[in-house]
């Protein structure tokens, strides 16, 4: 065995696996699925249009679309052994602990239906597991928000898109076109996006022969945590505490000289403007009102003070700071905020877990010691 | 920004972190709990100072071990939203998809108690949650298992060794001397053993900065698959293949001419022969009978067709191999060999999210993307 190689911390810039899905291209603030410009994707096709995509290789001709709207339809039903539980995991946790009690849902169905080792797997048997996982998560989720605020969760409409369907789940009411369209890009955006915490974990997971369940309730625990996917609502929180436009220099220039981090800038592999914010901020525009409008000024004054206190570290607004804008103008609750991201990202951890179960070796890495010289005597 | 670096598959030979908790030295056959021989650990220390020594760095004095197991004996409550659910997680899936039910029950845990993001977080904070989880977890397992079969859960208790309450939490019974001092061997030796997929998912996970039930909900996923963890069972399943002594060689060669995998031999890290096997071994030897004897036997074979079928491969029994025997003679049921094995590692996990929280950078690694070029229009 060749001697053990030292990789840098948080394995940052290193190439750990072969992917075909998709590419995130940093200094370019560019990133595409399959071979489309995702942001093309999000805004000019649906999101089962995407997931067809990911999951087959291609865009669907209409006719494969209309069956795989058929296939992820018949596998939205959430099915007893869940549903008897749900009330109970509801009634948990803190109003916004929604991450944590929708993978006590999802660890259940991984118990309540056999889903397969993936290792030596048919692909189309993890693809099969996968897709289910993908559809019925938003209707776990929008019912156990339900259950936790006393009113019956609400079954899926087979007819709506995949947004109208989530909003609906969530209010009850069919929602504008406006609001479909908006929380269908932002779905779109957000299903793919590298090898970042979440996907990694997903794929480490799937590595070593597991489930798919397995690996989706893996990759939720990241989105738990303030570094990865947690920040939407936060960043709308920080919205909340400057108030008014006049407050922001102030308010940013306070944050930025006491060392505090701001929700919704900076990013660990872009180092231009992310393109999913510019997308969500045209978005947040063409849905207007005043939200919009203190946003896109306080973004420019938080880039400049960014700019001026941190040059050369290129700190743009990111998907979050635009994600929460555009999700609260469309009436999600905040504490689905995070969640809405997860409904479209478990699409992508399940096209990684597709292509990681073709692959053959477990992640294992090496860690080197270096606490006291072993062995040492007992006693 | 440097250019990447690739990765051999698996991140093999690859190192990904520093830690002071421990080490395994594959080609010498030598792994070690913070400076200690960890066989020597297993064999001549509690449990309670094995994790001590991996939690607080060092083997408690008389009165820090006392303390410390009343600690330990005050967090293995099972609270009542967990206590609510265990009948419906019990009653669903297989009778072999124990870990699932675990992971779903700790996933509730999680939610029901505020475990804190280890990201930034108090040490003493997470040192909390991390023995919060891992006191509880033998309890949780032995009460889903003793509910899936109609019996009523057994409550901790305090006066026990850990191996004798994980024992009669199961059976109701208190065992005999001998079958307490194998299982705690078995439980000292597979706290703690390296970057391995499970330790790696719960660090990168906690690298997130998200919580202790979140990294080890994640771990566990790991244990599903065929890869990782889940060998003993059926380590143990091909003993009963085999049936007889006499029919070791011909049901080997069998198996490696046919390029199946043969459960219990051969490990990723160890070259020669793995520690835990050998010190098993013994303890096999020891509680003795027939099974006993007949394992030794089938390891002696097998080694041997391994050795002259597959050349220069260094193949010898592996932890599970033994596990598995000594689980069984000990009389805990096929569908808690691995659950038996989460029960201890759960302590290693812990160290590792411990250790972990103080780190400050996420795991974001990259991929290379092999997939048609991209942009390619739309149209």
């Amino acid at each position: 065995m060749s001697e053990p190689v030292v990789a840098p911390p948080g394995l940052k810039n290193v190439i750990v696996a072969d992917t075909s899905i998709g590419e995130v291209r940093g200094a370019e603030g560019f990133f595409h699925y399959r071979p489309y410009d995702a942001t093309e994707l999000a805004t000019q096709r649906t999101f089962e249009e995407c997931w067809h995509l990911l999951f087959d290789g291609r865009l669907p001709t209409a006719d494969e679309l209309s069956r795989f709207r058929a296939e992820i339809a018949g596998q939205r039903q959430i099915p007893e052994p869940v549903a008897a539980v749900l009330p109970q995991i509801a009634s948990v946790g803190s109003d916004r602990q929604t991450l944590q009690r929708l993978r006590t849902a999802l660890s259940q169905l991984g118990s309540a239906e056999a889903f397969a080792p993936v290792w030596g797997a048919d692909p189309a048997r993890v693809r099969a597991d996968a897709l289910r996982l993908a559809a019925v998560t938003p209707a776990i989720q929008a019912a156990l928000y339900r259950l936790r605020n006393g009113e019956e969760p609400i079954a899926p409409e087979p007819g709506l898109s995949a947004g109208a369907n989530w909003l609906h789940m969530i209010t009850g009411q069919i929602p504008t076109a406006e609001h479909e369209r908006a929380i269908n890009t932002y779905l779109g955006l957000t299903i793919e996006h590298g090898f970042n915490a979440s996907t990694f974990t997903a794929r480490v997971v799937a590595s070593s022969g597991s489930d798919v369940a397995s690996a989706v309730c893996a990759a939720i625990g990241t989105f738990v945590g303030p570094l990865h996917g947690g920040a939407p609502d936060r960043a709308l929180d920080a919205l909340d505490e400057i108030g008014s436009p006049d407050r922001v220099r102030e308010w940013a220039r306070a944050k930025i000289t006491t060392g505090a981090r701001i929700m919704g800038f900076g990013h660990g592999v872009y180092t231009t403007e992310d393109p999913r914010a510019r997308t969500l901020r045209e978005v947040a525009r063409d849905l207007g009102g005043p939200l919009a409008d203190f946003a896109i000024a306080t973004e420019t004054e938080i880039v400049a003070a960014l700019a001026e206190l941190k040059p050369g570290r290129n700190l743009y607004a990111n998907v979050e700071f635009y994600a929460g804008v555009v999700m609260e103008q469309c009436g999600v609750p905040r504490a689905l905020f995070t969640p809405t991201f997860a409904c479209a990202r478990v699409v992508g951890w399940g096209a990684h877990i597709i292509e990681q179960s073709q692959e053959t070796k477990i992640f294992r890495p090496l860690a080197r010691y270096v606490g006291l010289p072993a062995p040492q005597p007992l006693d």
